[in-house]
């Protein structure tokens, strides 16, 4: 069903973004236009990575969601800093942060606890995520704010660069951990191994397909995505946005609403680690990964970014991290966690619209 | 024993009281004792809504509980914001989250583990109420101090409102949690659940007796708490406290005193869930119930009341939490335990003192 | 073997500083040779304390382990309080607490962790440090911090000793707590309580022996350290060193080599207790015992100190305290949580290094 509708979209979308450019359109049609082509292809992406996932095996298959998992948030950021908006760049990052915390966590404990009384999920992944959650937000995000405040703007920027290497090489420890030298290690039973690969057995698509697929969605994601961040501006003056809106809600949810979509479905089948490793996971690949990533990659342009937040992206972060390791720690959630999560959200966005 | 010096002191207090204020008796006189006629009627309204708790069932009577267990305070806060005291206000609220969560606590776990090695508590009941504390604090609390820096008043009280709604919303989904759709679920046993029931079977008085009781000192109570707010300053200039130590300190001592003594009590019988229930959910109810009405309750006034603490308070509150959920986190306590949170409210208390 | 090279640096370097001193040696060089000669002599320190432990039983054992513990840095303090340097002072104690929690706790996991797949230590032991660490850095550091920017230096001070009072009877309490009324309650078995004690029994140095090398060692240690201070501002300026990188990163591993090094021996034992009770316990000395000590210590010198850390300090030692929690409550270790730590540690020793 869903898949349906995003072929649609993306049959409507693609065609539109063309000739609506051509032809000059209003900005906010076409800003709408964008969005909903972008959320279409991201659910191809989504899918393609899946496929060539299970044909290439657990290792590089992680390796592949790692990196494709958020491509389109990757892209997006990347036109953003080739345009020199900045501030949209770091609010999209704490958009997705607090998206997929509080919405997607949220949401999935939520709907999946309207159907059952309890849900759990492993107790050992949970505490892995949760200690990575407090060293990327709470650590390497903090650290260059706080010391930025007595730091020159060259010696923030060295510092940017520093955390932001730390960041990546973590990031990609923590895969090798994963997939290398602890996998398996702190599942409960090997019945649960076996389980779990013979789940993961069948592609949906053959890995030639899946292929031109991913590359197709990809370079249409970034000729689309360099319209959409033109369209900020005229947008954000015509409904009274903040660049700070837009970007932590509009454009993190566009990046992300494929992915969020299969997360609430997963727990409303009751499969609990997955949407959990959608959300949380997630996360952790925005903070340690495509933050960082776009850190270094904005040396290449005119103004270089910074890792330094706004207090109030920074406040909701931590707090959102902090509410988060709380609720999921003990690998039992129901509706009413849910709701928690929601509500965080809610007070957030009210917060950001009026900024 | 603490129900006999009740009666005296309401017996005495009350007459006292009117007769004080007709013949303009000095202030600080009349301070003590609306303070100590308060405490003893606070005794009253507690055994009130208890007796009704039990005849009406668990599910009005957790209602019950829910929103007459704050009533004093609730009361002296109402003619607070009347008077336009709003920095009292938010001092008394600082002032039972603090006491509640250091002292209370602190004196429960204290005097119980003088008495027993370990003792314990569900941890199923902790976690729920470390993932509540962290929402109503750390969240709803600390969002609107950290953007109003940057909005403007009116901006601010906007948020104020959203927060409030969210928080009172939230608080009723978890008496609904708690009392209707996850009753029971989270307990070990069937016998637990039997053995709780079987236990609250015996109400101290009849429903009759306790609505008058109730409904007698309620009014009262207020009475009294009009007069106690205008002496406020007199006492303040007299022995040199700041409105931000008698509404921390004071106020909260006052509203809360009756409760306190009997979690201490509680304790010692080594019925540590009781103890813990008083302790910190009536944290939570100040935080997610109390909290939000007044700010919602202060638009009926000349100066309405954003709910933004002064920093000193907030980082109170939030180190408290901390604090708190770390040494409940396990469900086992000792008499080390209640000295760390006793510590920690004499550090704090020095620093309101001197503020 | 390291014994070994301790006894060659002793046999060395004391003289050395002698003769250096007498003849005027460049700075900088004097610099090292003290430096190496401290760390030389805490290795003795240590093993006097242990064997002097061993021979006096458990409880007094402990309080001699948790005051001779960090014997070292509170002798290069006191000299550095003497010449008025409250900067390093402050910064040498945030250095020890980073230097503690990241680099120590981080290498033992992490190099235990390369010989052993997961590496356990008791929980509960994990949970009790926890609630201290939040107590002593988060709540004892952050209040007088908060607080000192509305009040006066006088009344920040008056604070400071208040601070500084309550942390030391807490730290008397948990001393009495874990070796008189508490001892064993919470291990395991009656097993483990007797393997223990077997364990300690032999000495490696009769208590003569031991009181002599630990008179010995602990007057040198003063005289060179009251040297050692006097380098500080020369070899800050030739290598370009803030007084903050001086105190935390220099002072703070000079402080504490010896123990450093036992710590990481023992996790590559899989001896993971007393690897964390060095690393963890000996932070809570630092801020339970040493830095409440100092403060009331400095009120003998001309500019007193108060407890009031910069904001970096502050916000390095909170996050490295809600990371190590985070990783360390479970009881279980491996390579990858070691590099997490290590990790935050390079993090912030980069932006100390630009401050």
């Amino acid at each position: 069903m869903v898949n349906r509708i995003f072929i649609i979209l993306a049959a409507i979308g693609i065609p539109a973004s063309v000739i609506g450019a051509l032809f000059d359109w209003p900005t906010v049609m076409m800003f709408i236009v964008y969005c909903l082509t972008i959320v279409a292809l991201a659910g191809f992406i989504g899918r393609a990575t899946e496929s060539l996932a299970i044909v290439m095996g657990p290792r590089i298959g992680g390796l592949l969601n790692a990196t494709f998992g958020n491509a389109v948030e990757l892209i997006i950021s990347f036109f953003s800093l080739k345009a020199g908006l900045i501030g949209i760049v770091l609010a999209s990052l704490t958009g997705s942060v607090l998206g997929n915390l509080l919405l997607v966590a949220g949401l999935s404990f939520f709907v999946g606890g309207l159907k059952f009384k309890r849900q759990s999920f492993s107790v050992t992944d949970a505490r892995h995520n949760a200690g990575l959650l407090i060293f990327a937000i709470i650590v390497a995000f903090v650290i260059p704010e706080v010391f930025s405040q007595t730091l020159s703007d060259k010696k923030t920027l060295t510092l940017s660069i520093g955390v932001s290497i730390v960041l990546i090489i973590l990031y990609l420890a923590a895969l090798f951990f994963k997939l290398v030298t602890h996998r398996g290690v702190y599942q409960n039973s090997e019945e649960e191994v076996e389980q779990e690969e013979q789940e993961e057995e069948i592609p949906e698509w053959s890995s030639k397909k899946a292929i031109i697929i991913l590359a197709l969605a990809t370079i249409t994601v970034a000729y689309i995505s360099e319209k959409l961040v033109h369209t900020f501006q005229v947008v954000g003056e015509t409904f009274g946005w903040s660049e700070l809106f837009i970007g932590i809600i509009i454009v993190a949810i566009v990046g992300n609403a494929a992915e969020h979509a299969s997360a609430v479905l997963m727990a409303y089948k009751n499969k609990m680690d997955v949407a959990v490793e959608i959300a949380i996971g997630s996360t952790l690949q925005v903070a340690m990964f495509v933050a960082p990533v776009l850190v270094l990659l904005s040396f290449m342009f005119a103004t270089p970014m910074a890792l330094v937040f706004t207090w109030p992206e920074l406040i909701g972060m931590i707090t959102a991290v902090l509410l988060v390791i709380m609720i999921s720690i003990d690998g039992d959630t129901n509706w009413f966690e849910g709701l928690v999560l929601l509500s965080a959200y809610v007070i957030m966005g009210i917060g950001f619209y009026l900024l």
